[in-house]
């Protein structure tokens, strides 16, 4: 039994609400249940030093935590001074993933950059931003469409994420953060929506799993990213 | 006449929603026009060091940004390794104003964080967050005294703060980011509901002012500051 | 009765040593009292690139203490590795207050740094830098009027800067250390020769102030400006 | 056809060298065909703050590249101030995955550094830092046993790290620099003795990959891990 | 001939004003020409942890200088966030010179800081500081007997320092700053009022130097050294 | 007698493995006894900003030491976000040591960047450093020499490094960690084969030396070096 109550295969309660700000290019606040996440696009018409004269653009992210989204306070990085060393990894993954299903020499040399700012956490804070930062990066790509900056649409595929694990021995799909910090393995998914994979983090925590234990929890996140498709297709109309 | 086709000595809407994040003691979403700020109130039941043993309480304040709150994307403070030397001067003001009506004896040795985190920006954003403040604060005091852990209410009285400003030669409350970025004159004025002053903060920028445009500015802040003491009684019931 | 047994209305002694160092295009050491401050003018034919290209210039500050200025030693911000808020707080004030004086086109493309650096502290250091800040800036451009780099003056008046404070219930003139650490409101007020205001800032500490004893505030500050505008005036011939 | 000649679930020749050192409790250079990774074991009877007072030990590892081990200079992170997220990523994996096989109980209140320095590089450098930390803190933990400070070995498994990924198509095993840096996706595979997984991490880089892919990789990494468990059998006489 | 017109073996102008600054347990500014550096001497009942508990004391030394001490302003250190190599390396050297004269046991389980801030420099300003801290130092310490808090003096012996290279081919005695930058072979040497030697630094700029040269420039320094043992003597009555 | 065994004048066995790692332009493993260093000198068709277009090269050194290359761990200088005084000391030194003995011209605009990380320590780890880091600066001329790129070479000699000191009251050559911690002065020598001095850093520990004591020193310092170069030669060809 789930301490939500949920079934071992049931999703949160996901949703998606477009163009929650009114600067960026494109946004969006997702929400995996009590996960609440603040995801916006930036469009800039230059591209970092390293991809300079190459004709190609750059899809890249930041992640933060605002000090009270969690039930603790956490210390504000920008007061620390450093950007932890989860947090670094977790926008490198974001960034990873956005950039799997983005055309770079069809997106011509623009960068987008995705915020994804976490407003409350229940667990799958980096899975929620990687599924709304498609969102924020549709609609940016959108408004390039539509002002005719583009022609061609360099985004290939959608893309989601999801977190599963090993629960009181079983496994589960949508981890929320009880779950999260007792879980024996906790894995992320990067799933494309042609069934393709675009990253696996699997992570034993206390005791190991065997190959049968990475495939059940493939096939959760599978179930789970069906449904984070449908919730992107609604709120962009993709 | 004004961008915003507002009067001299018309505030923009303000709506403050309490209780918007599940974990923090206190806090809520306030909005004056296009500028959101969400306040969260973390308590602790233990003081900074250079408070120990003195049997008082303290309060403090943290300010932050998202990166695309304005028109243009910022750099995360994280991700450059230190606060900005305005974002440090907020933060200070913030603290020092909500400290100006709290009771530290009467608190006793806890300390109230209150970060402020500005989801959205288009001018006043520091003034915007002294006043959600000191509703989070209030919620999350008014916690304690429903637990029984407090007895008497240590929270003296209201305080909210306005900008105002010279715009095109005229005095003007409540400016937005157009009228912020070419005011001649920029003051902060941070009020008490008994109508005595916490803090002026009144800035000649390009031209300086005299004592009578001060004053003229000081009346517009009581004008505003009335609304939005209503606003923070509406939020918590006091 | 004030601890140094002044009147309310009475300034410590002020002395303006011009020309105190070689290398600077212009510098004092000015006291108020026990407070002494170095400040150096560096002149620099170029601007920073936020200001590139427009043919106007620019006035900074930058602000320090040494580390033994005060009756117990700070440790040193170099070491530290960063300036603290307080710091960054007054270099960004002082450097307002300079540029409030200042006709940017006609200082031309070119920069003017106002080192402040407190070789000893005892209240009011902020304000004997502004006020000292105006004199090294003045020698700074009288050097370039007379190797004709400049044919009209850009200073338009003299500012001044003063501290005043309501110490056991009585607003009085120029705080000194004991002073300025007991006070129940500290207000700087930063003046210019003609009257006009260029900055206030009010600060209730303990007790909150009403707006009679704001005036009377800015009032002392006018006494005391007058003097420090003499001083200047013996200090530069202008 | 490989660069290197080799067939695709041909490992590069693994050498270990123990006690490379001697001032740590336990150390080895281990190397992947070029790539060469010196690891110390340092131990300390006490944990760090969040561990203290359970009964229970710790493990941790840093990891770093010497400026000059790449083929190109990296600038020295100890010079620029701070480590790269790359960095930070690798030190939390190779600490987890060594983690996963101590039993922290057993271990006591003491701590394991695992130290990890890659003097040259040519690809897998992580998995060569996981596969040598393990024969480090074996070394560490026998000196443990032999000095009688420990009764029970507190080691559970061996455990090793490979890296695989799809080349020109195909599944290949232990990847070199060239390989890395062309494969369309790259996979790092952190294996039980017993079979058992602690970690899978499988990134696409330009093209996706099937769930079938995923499978074919963990089975390569089965034949690569089976030859490091026998190296560091060798090397420890365990 | 030199730009000063000194002969070889002459020493610039010393002064050494002692109780310059009123806080400061010791304190002097010592001139050299026209090099001049504010050193302070901070005295806390306390060690910095390393010495604890041994019953003995310590000295240590900071070292700065302001930004327009030379002739083109130099980027503030606490500005730019860290100290520069030659920074730490000329405070180490301070603290080492200084606790080469100090019997630490019976100065006891105090430290003694000393604040070298160089207000002007023409070359030389490390063994000014050296030379004046050595003054400072003393002061606070007469002091401490004088208020009956040590009985028997610590400080064994006077330490002072002088520059001396080779210009031009020639060795000379105290550097001043062109000839500092113009200098084949740059030595700095602290002696001790008995003839020992606390430290020799003589470094080759351009052209190495032989045996002979190093003892012609040793020599050099034993003459200057004695000027500036004259000039401590008549500072501090010692 | 030297807790070695050593006489007071014999050196540790010095050995030089040439072309340690396969990537830079130079490199060598030298020891001296126990303490172990990796030298690597990467070269680069372009000069620092303060060097551009003079038609000069420059010589630039790094230093670092593996946290275990110690007797306990020491933190990592990486993961403390800055280099130790002492480690930037060293480097200083280091880069001085080289440049002594090269002809900027000659080697026309390129820079040599001499990486030294300490493997193990044992005492001296700043004189095998330089005298390192001459083979592997010599290797990578030597290539610049055989690719054409250069015609005449620019190493005028060769430049060698050993430290010296005072132990148990007998002038000794070559401490180890053992006699280095307790030395009544320590005394490190930078010797060019010509004879010639190109640095002198003689400190006193505890106890001030006389001039005699200096020369004994350096007397044992050429005889030390006269081995370094000998080995050196070897490593070489040169």
């Amino acid at each position: 039994m789930r301490p939500s109550g949920r079934t071992a295969d049931q999703m949160r309660i996901i949703t998606i609400e477009p163009a929650f700000t009114k600067h960026a290019e494109g946004s969006c606040l997702i929400s995996f249940g009590d996960t609440k996440v603040l995801v916006t696009a930036s469009l800039e018409e230059k591209v970092p030093p390293f991809m300079r004269g190459k004709g190609e653009g750059w899809v890249t992210a930041e992640y933060g935590m605002l000090p009270r989204a969690t039930n603790t306070r956490n210390n504000r990085e920008a007061a620390k001074g450093k950007q932890s060393g989860r947090t670094q990894e977790i926008q490198r993954l974001i960034g990873r993933s956005l950039r799997s299903v983005m055309d770079m020499k069809l997106l011509g040399e623009r960068q987008i950059t995705l915020d994804c700012d976490v407003i409350q956490a229940d667990g799958g804070t980096r899975t929620a931003s990687i599924s709304g930062a498609w969102v924020a990066m549709r609609l940016a790509v959108d408004k390039l469409l539509a002002e005719g900056k583009l022609t061609v649409d360099p985004i290939r595929q959608k893309v989601a994420a999801i977190s599963c694990g090993i629960y009181e021995g079983t496994p589960v799909l949508d981890l929320d953060y009880i779950e999260d910090s007792n879980a024996h393995a906790d894995a992320n998914f990067v799933l494309i929506e042609d069934g393709n994979i675009a990253e696996v983090q699997a992570t034993a925590e206390g005791a190991t799993y065997d190959e049968e234990a990475l495939l059940r929890l493939l096939r959760l996140a599978r179930i789970g990213c069906a449904d984070i498709f449908a919730a992107q297709a609604k709120a962009t109309g993709r």
